[in-house]
């Protein structure tokens, strides 16, 4: 089983990797461009262990809460494929 | 125009990062965790330029392959909204 989890930072929260990046793109000659903001992917790979989907997901948002994100000024998002 | 990039270490190179995060999530109790690999996500928002969605994913691609992703050890990926 694989979760694919994305933690961004919040809409509110300035993100200078964001913005270098699209002085660079525009560095480059690449034109219309407005905004690029920089995120986190993580592939997860879990064992079959049997458990019922709805723990599962209780666990990987406690991993998020507790480890990949910063809920302060990070939000996340994840996936579950079979 | 929103497009989403995904950049993500190549599944033969070794990904420290993710041993570290899965290591982690040993350590706070969390069974089960079979591998974690990191990867990058990029939110570009694209101006409306009339352009033809080809030229689009071209340029795209040309962002991808000199700027946002090392094509040596990382593989990119994209989608497009409208």
């Amino acid at each position: 089983m694989h979760a694919t989890v994305i933690v961004e930072l919040k809409p509110s929260v300035l993100d200078p990797q964001g913005k270098a990046i699209q002085h660079s793109i525009s560095t480059l000659g690449f034109e219309g461009v407005e905004d690029v903001r920089a995120g986190k992917l993580f592939r997860i790979t879990l064992a079959d262990t049997g458990q019922p989907r709805e723990e599962i997901e209780r666990q990987l948002r406690q991993i998020c809460e507790r480890l990949l994100a910063n809920t302060v000024i990070e939000k996340f998002s994840y996936s579950i494929d079979d």
